[in-house]
Formats: structure tokens, sequence, C-alpha cells
């Protein structure tokens, strides 16, 4: 539990790296959208069949190096309906091909509402007598502005059925600090809750040391990073802003602890846009990027 | 723009209340789920054309007196990729029946994620050269922990294609002060969130005098929606927690102008699982318990 799952992954192919699957269709190949253009016409339903075309090389060509993948949820919502059954059958996919799938929703509610989204990404729906499993991810991003009942639910879940999420705690954006970085006493917004997010999961420890709620932790404020990270000792990071967003290898070492865990950097255009810049097949693109930012993170973290 | 088209419908019905589609199954009066397990088995899909079948008797029932809907979509994400579907039918049904849809959601993100979004629920997105509205709301919920850059993209289609968003400003739930109450100098959390939201979006006042980003303040605290509205003249505040959470008619006359407008009161338990409290069928007694709501909001609006 607790993201032993991604530890172990990532160990395995020293490899603390995700790639985020966000496909805005300026990323996907155009002979891949002509395709089913060609048969649906330019309908929702052909894009969304050419991001699980898309979404399917990728995971081939990254599954035996990156240990997992992050959908982000609001392309696949941009589609309607048929992107959300694309982003099901991605996340499916994946699955089926040993990546941990964290889906990115910022999802957030409180009581029966939140209890929802848990049953929908981290857990099960009872239909009748019969439960199914709406949306089978491994961790799910959720966002803790209205406190503790907004992530409890998850954590049910998440220790029931072998989960995790992360809680945005301090964002990659520019804007961030608006509100983010305010003070409260001697305190800020984000530390505020970063507390929270670790001080409400501490029964969850897994043998790595780290409880089943990380915390998003943008690559662009790396002094962020090294002060959270000695902060919150029991939360596992996930580390958005690398690559395209200015985030750089050497940003993202604050992220980990002495023994080289506690963190998951992701990348997404530049991996899975990586076709645009070095040409070709956009898979091996994809592939060759993907080992150019392992490489980095390993170099970073031998120091 | 700006909430123009909701103000006018309020007025309209004499009515300032919105009813919460929260299709959680246990509100699903059983003949409805039987009938379509009988003919999909207890599946996902089943429970998904109940919920829809369930919501259209809701909507018939109440759109002559209520003008406005909010179906909560974490439960349709609860029902995976067909329960979605079910809510983009809802919508547009509602829509087809004059009502106005406000979809919480309370999505948010950054840059081009923050875009995607905002494509899916208050824009278009482009398939080669054709636009497609991916979900056809007229207001979306959004949270603001992420500042500006997450609040702009909504805005700017808002604009475009006359819809709207509530921002999460001051949430009903026992937990909302963790952090929403926390003192930043003379401020709290929640009051900086609230001037971000109106001062972002102050050159899209409407004839009411009110912009296209208004403010969630539960009805649960009425001394800060009080406080809010004497603070936030041009911010449309959407106020749940009315009802089965234990927020009054009275608690709620805070929320509104001196001219009666300028926010709307959601229920949704209250009403939509009515029956089982009063029985017989359900529409009715959601309609039963829809008149006593408008009643009860309209006799303290003429205080």
């Amino acid at each position: 539990m607790s993201f032993m799952r991604l530890q172990e992954k990532i160990n395995e192919f020293k490899n603390p790296s995700a790639v985020g699957l966000d496909p805005d269709l300026a990323h996907v190949p155009p002979e891949i959208l002509k395709k089913h253009f060609k048969e649906l016409g330019e309908t929702l339903e052909a894009a969304s069949l050419a991001v699980l075309e898309f979404n399917a090389g990728l995971i081939d060509a990254l599954c035996d190096i990156v240990p997992a993948v992050k959908p982000q949820s609001a392309f696949y919502e941009a589609l309607g309906p048929y992107g959300i059954l694309a982003l099901s059958k991605t996340i499916d996919y994946a699955r089926s091909q040993g990546m941990y799938v964290i889906l990115d929703g910022k999802r957030n509610d409180i009581g029966s509402t939140a209890t929802a989204y848990s049953s929908a990404y981290l857990g099960t729906t009872k239909v009748g007598e019969t439960e199914h499993i709406p949306f089978y991810t491994d961790a799910l991003t959720i966002n803790a502005y209205l406190g503790s009942d907004g992530i409890k639910p998850f954590i049910e879940n998440a220790v029931k059925y072998d989960r995790a999420m992360f809680a945005l705690v301090k964002t990659s954006n520019p804007s961030a600090g608006e509100l983010q970085d305010k003070k409260i006493g001697d305190d800020t917004v984000y530390t505020t809750v970063g507390d929270l997010v670790e001080s409400i999961s501490l029964d969850t420890i897994n043998k790595f040391g780290y409880t089943c709620v990380g915390a998003v932790t943008g690559a662009t404020y790396p002094q962020e990073i090294d002060f959270l990270r000695k902060r919150l000792k029991h939360t596992f990071f996930l580390v958005p802003g690398y690559g395209a967003q200015g985030g750089s290898a050497a940003d993202t070492a604050f992220a980990f602890d002495e023994h080289g865990h506690g963190a998951v950097v992701n990348s997404s255009r530049g991996i899975i846009a990586a076709w645009k810049k070095r040409g070709g097949d956009y898979a091996t693109a994809a592939r060759e990027e993907a080992v150019l930012m392992r490489d980095e993170l390993r170099k970073v973290l031998k120091n």
C-alpha cells in the first residue's frame, strides 16, 4: 500500500519518472488523426479513437523503462463521453502493460460526494449486489481546499484497495503563489495544506516510510520542494513541471530522500510531443526523450 | 452573459433555487433500478440508464418552477464511462426543458490543462476544422487554489460563449475552516480567494451588477455569507448546504443583495430523495418539496 508498488517499480527501472498522457490533439501525429477522420469524420469519437491509438503506442514504447503514466483527465473530458471511454481504456491498457497509473483529476468535494469520487477512481461502486470498478487507477490527484472531510473518503479506499493519492500542495504554475504563498502566522497556505496532508495519513506509512497521501510539488519551485521534503518526511511527492514547464533534473533532486526514495517526476509534452522536435516515429521519439530524462534524473540522484 | 440568464429565470419563477441532481443510487427508486437490471443485469450501464430516467422525471416535474439544476459530476463518474454519457444526456435534457445547468465538477488546473477543462464544459473542442461542444453546461464550479492562471481560461470561454462559473470560496462542510478560515494578516484564506475571484472578473459585470465568476458560499456558515455579500458586491453566490446539510432559508437570506438578486440556493437530497420521506411518486414528492423550498425562500426574501 501507500505508493509501495510505485516505489518498487521505480527501484526496478532505476527511474523515478512518470509520463503525462495529456493528449491535446495538437500533440497527436496528423497521420493518426487523419486515419480516424477518414472513417468517422471530424467527430469527437474519431478524435477519441485517435487519442487511444496514440496512447497505446506511447505505452508500448515506454512500459519497460518508465514506471508510471499520468493521464490528465481534462484532455479526455474535452472530447466528451467518447473521450472518457478512451481514458478508461488507456488506464486499463497501461495497467495491463505493468505501468502504475496516476490519474490527474484534481478531484475535490465533501461527504457523500467525495465518497463518490473516491468510488469512481480508488474504489468500487455497488450496483444492486454487484461491485464494479468504474476507473481502475492506482492513484488520483486531489485538491485539499475543503479540508480533511475532503481527504478522508479517499484514504478509506486507498487503504482498502491498495491505492493512493496526491494532494495539491505547491503547484508548478506562475500564479501558484497568489494564494499558496500567503503567510499564515509563521507558515504559508501551502505548508498548512502540506501539514494537513501528512498528519491525516500517518497511520498508513509503508516500509519505505511514506503514507498513502502524497503531495504535488512543482519542479518550478525547487526551494519550496527542498523545504517541504525536510518538513514532510512521510509524504511522497509528485513533481510536475519538468521539461516543457522549465523544471530541470537538478531542481527535482530536492524531492528525494537520502535513499533516493519518495518522489516521482512527471513530464508530459516534453515526452509525448517529442516527435515534433525530433521528427520520425512518435513512439521512438518519446522513448528516446524518456531515456534522456531517466538518465538526467539518475545523474542528480547519484550526487 | 455573467449569470444574466440565470437571474432572469430566477426573477421569472420568483424562485432563487437550484436542485442538485446527485444520483447516489440509494436515492433512485428501486422500481426504476429493477427495470433496468432486468434488461442489462446489475451493470454500470443499467445503473446509468436508471439514473438518466430518474433525472428526466425530476426535470419534467421541476422545470416550470425551478430555474436551475446542479448535476454533481462525482455521482456520474462513479458509474464509469456510461455514467458520463448519462451526465451528458441529463445536461442536454435539462437545457432542452429550459433549465439553467450548473455542473458541479470543482475542476481546477493550470495553463493548457485548465484550457482543456474550459473547452470541455464552457467552450468548444476543435477536431480538425470542426468545432464541437463536449458538454453543454451553462456554468461550472471550479476550485481556485491554483490562483489566477487557473481561472482565466474559464473566464475566456465564459465571455466568448455566454457561460459562467462558481469558484469555491467558503464551502459548507464541517472541516471547511481547517484551511479556509486561517488568518492571512487581517484577512482569511477564504476572503483572499473571494477577493481574487471578484477582482479578476470585474470587466464582465452584467446589468444586475454581477461578474461571470461567482462564489460558492455554504448555507451552513451564514455569518460568513453576510460578510462576503458585503465585501464582494459583484460576485454571484451559489449557496449549497440548504436542507439536508442543515442550512435554513433564513441562513441563506444574507446571500442576496437589496434587490433580492445575486444568489442561487441549492438543495440536493432534500428534493430528489423526498420520496423516501413523503412516499408516493418520486417526481411528485420532489415537486412538493421544491415548492416548499421556494416558498421558504420567498418568505425570507420579502423581509
